[in-house]
């Protein structure tokens, strides 16, 4: 069942990039939450954004709720949103329903289909089913901040281009809100725009590029998360790896700890205001797969866009022989560039799921 | 249900550091499997090897095998298996009940558990919870043999020193029969004596340090995943997070394929002896979730051990007060030097369950 | 998650009676299975039959597909299907949400969701929902024709007025064809007409009346379901008690085997061509949870339909009086009567989903 | 994965009848509940009782907890209890594993696991699977008991003979207490003498008789359960199923609403005590999937012991050829007889797993 998501709240996802349409089903969210459509528009034309180094591929991605809401307030039933697949031109794919396209699904797809996968558009493995995905989060994010709990994050690094880190200790709501209004979110505007000048690079060569997103999650209250299979770090994970083109996740110091002294990487505990901290974070706010009150963070690695302009070595499936390939089309040069939406509504996703039970 | 993991095949772990036993259900094994309990415990007793730098606490960790199986083969019943706590010395653990160990979940538990959670030895939170967890996967490893799929893994990297890592393309199943017979498998012997001079340095300081297993999974046939949320990368991450100290997983390129372009990573089709290939391997054998038929790779990054003797700083819970805290007992300077069992059990069950649907 | 149901095959309900929709979406079906849309066409009608006897809210129940198809065959992507909600007058439903209608979900559904569930129509607890069930089943339906195993029912009993049963070890079918395409099936036309009668009578007095529906799958093979939990009596019990009104399940003899004598109920095995079977088939096609190759009978008990045209008491929750309570509108004198279909539905979504593991 | 039930309360069955044990594992229970080990062993002595019509292999069933509690109270580690197989005498089964017993689920178990199973003493079809199942159960009564909620049933129909039912308004707590205690639980003792007669008459005559437990669950509060799919009929079914030779169930008025006009089977709501109840309690406590807060009464319906000591028909696996059998050994005539403790612990583990949510 791998179009669904959660324990105690359950995302559906369905469609296809050329599908009538893609969506979701969300349900076992508590009766009476307030939902505000403008305010999942906005997240939603987020996940779309990334200005003049956006895809060509821009839909209003209007999502319509169906069911599950009274008055604006959710009544007890799923809530379900569709999205109309509008700006799709089959004719891209046809050709190479044959020629499975390197580091993309199209083969393994292929394989596990029987030939039967929809190859529009990379059918149901395209990045389009991060816009419900998108959608799912906003409703979480929602019903989190009532609780709390904020989630933001940055464009980390691109290519070889790196953002500051956020302070795991103090990274504080403002900032994320601060976060939430750059169309291209990143702590140091200085390097936010050498990362742009990586993309503009690739892009002019008809390549692409890699980055890494960090997210955060603040306010969630110590005790959130389970021990072995249902820790923060298993669901998030399980949620982030949904996303396409996600081949790496890390939290608090992550890969670095491998290199660090338990003296060092050792997060002392101290009171602040009658409550229990930690004076550094290197735990990434959490221990045991639990919650310690401290902000969570992770690290999302994304490898380049698997689709560019360049010339490329395929096979050909109906008669096993080599030959070459050049994807036609617009292409993303980063979608890792765009991706910190669908990091964050993943990440609101699975700490709801936790927070729910 | 923390403490299960799987949808067709089922592992369930109980038991805490020092209850009376420990051990899994493991329910959903195609019957008729024949059982090899011998190489169970050449299995498990690699999870406790570990040489001179092994922790004091040796246990035997024989398995009881209580039900499932009829003439050492599966019977459709779940096998459940018990492996008795002896060297239990719940002495050394009372005082540490108030004062919270920096970096282990001695706090987060007691929130969750509103102070009723087994203190003595971590409870259900200590890394012996790896032993059943390693019986589980070694029945896994015995299935999935039959299959033709092979498990195997490395140590990579322990503080400043790294191994040599896998190659993607090449690795091969007599190269992981070699690792399986090393008490410290790695595959550059030079850097494995540089390795436990790490570890050897840090004992000596009473401290600990982290550290990175490689793992791969060969033999796997291509279309073996899902999209989405059940993708191989999703369920692997979701096994591995329950080994205590891991704080990061990536699969093929991980966090490198950050920096690079597209064209450098996408790995480019070709055919040999009749089978679609991949010319190298950054994707990790796994695109859109699915198995590519190339080696599946991924690295799993530990935390330095938490238990150190040296004197931190926490908190005391009763009073609020801050205070040093000095770990008493014995020390394991590097949990990662001997979670190379731990990590390829953890696999060998994402694996199996994901094949068994 | 109650509006989903199935392991290997998943399908989740949404909407409420006066939502813009109503649907659902079917996850898990095997790729490339050719979905008839006719056929569903058809079979849906069935649920809103009755003729004469049917309640006035008729509607088309056109479902749309909007993802999960490619050129009329699965495509791996979940199955979504939309059924606009047309024929919606809630002005009648505006009265009853103070004064909870006798035998109705409205007081229960309070309680549940704090008075934020949609009170118009039933909201998510309509018999509306069985419309996306039906949808469902159709689908799972023609999986199953192809794999052999066919799904048939009757109505077995309408207040005092009962029809044949089907003969446990010969019903064919050819028998459930027939079935199929009466609008009112019945086994003995008679009992029908009696039935008919029943219906009229109540329902000349504003009252109702309500049934037992019998459904047999044939073609199942042996061999299929799982003990204790997950047995063909408890998985097929799950869905049919997600039907309104269903208030009682037997399979086999049922409740009659209460009765009897070991020497009289148990069903003697015997060889036909070449083929175990059993001589009398009281055990209903299901031996410790799995079917033993005999046709699957059960019969599933409905309430009268709760809503009535008589006065009857309540309270009004505003000021916890108590009141008298006209329910005006359209009443169905016997949903029973019209519960064929979606029974049908049930079973064949539980049968397909332990036969798809 | 059959073995398991629970959704927010897990409870996992292992073992075989002939196995070295057998056992369950609780996960998902509050941590710091009190469990009384006393009071566990006296219910599950209600399972093993009898008296002089019980079985010939009366087992003391100690159930070990070998995890998951800390001075008595739970510390969110799973609870594991194990129960030693100790009456075995194998012997007893070894020829009928190539000629199946009628109704029993020899047949079915060797076609679904191609002969592997544990032919052993019904292996895991064994009743005695009941064992673990009664433990679960006393463990959930504990905790349920602490939230007001009881569990209680009797002996409602043996072959010919009809115990009163309860009555479903005023069914009390200490009607309840005083079954408890009866080894033969009737409400109408002379109604138990000829209950009993009926076994001795069936085991006089090397055969057996079915029947009917009723259940009911008191002190739920309104609101419990959910709409469709785990609705508290759904759930409960699920759970009772699991009970070897359970045929049926229903809830409330069950099959016999069928037979009721609309206007009798509604029950007006009223109030008394300023709490909203119902005059009549047709409905079970259960509408729309969710308790009322009246009490929840259903029935469950036993065929007749498979196991009689007449010669009955089977077949020959081995040869294809019909043959006749005589099941030797000791036989009980009346497993309904002994089946109210299981029919109370899957309802304690259905009603706390929907409450735990």
């Amino acid at each position: 069942m791998s179009f669904e998501y959660g324990r105690n709240l359950r995302v559906t996802l369905f469609g296809q990039s050329h599908a009538a349409a893609i969506g979701c089903v969300i349900d076992g969210l508590p009766a009476g939450e307030k939902i505000d459509e403008e305010a999942i528009r906005a997240f939603m034309k987020r996940r779309a954004s990334g200005g003049e180094l956006a895809t060509a591929r821009a839909e209003a991605d209007d999502a319509l709720i169906i069911s599950g809401l009274v008055n604006g307030r959710t009544c007890g039933s799923p809530v379900c949103a569709v999205i109309e697949n509008r700006d799709v031109r089959s004719a891209d794919y046809e050709a190479i329903a044959d020629t499975p396209r390197p580091s993309h699904a199209d083969y393994t797809a292929h394989v596990k289909y029987r030939g039967f996968n929809d190859k529009r558009g990379g059918g149901h493995f395209s990045g389009r089913m991060t816009a419900p995905l998108c959608f799912a989060g906003a409703v979480c994010m929602q019903v989190l901040g009532r609780l709390g709990v904020e989630v933001g994050s940055h464009i980390a690094r691109i290519g070889g281009a790196q953002d500051s880190l956020f302070d795991p200790v103090d990274v504080s709501v403002p900032q994320l809100a601060c976060l939430r209004v750059l169309p291209f979110p990143v702590l140091d505007a200085e390097a936010g725009e050498k990362m742009k000048r990586e993309i503009a690079a690739a892009a002019a060569e008809k390549d692409s590029v890699g980055g890494v997103i960090e997210c955060c999650v603040l306010g969630l209250p110590a005790g959130i998360g389970d021990p072995l299979f249902d820790g923060l770090e298993n669901r998030i994970a399980s949620a982030v790896f949904a996303i396409p083109a996600v081949k790496g996740i890390e939290f608090g110091a992550g890969f670095a700890a491998a290199g660090m002294r338990g003296s060092e990487h050792n997060d002392p505990f101290m009171m602040e205001d009658g409550r229990v901290k930690t004076a550094t974070n290197f735990h990434g706010g959490i221990l045991g797969g639990i919650s310690s009150g401290m902000p969570v963070i992770f690290r999302a690695a994304f490898k380049p866009t698997p689709s560019i302009g360049l010339e490329q070595r395929t096979v050909r499936l109906s008669d096993e022989s080599e030959c070459p390939i050049t994807v036609k089309g617009r292409h993303d040069p980063c979608v890792a560039a765009r991706a910190f939406a669908p990091v964050e509504a993943a990440a609101a996703i699975a700490v709801l799921d936790l927070i729910n039970c």
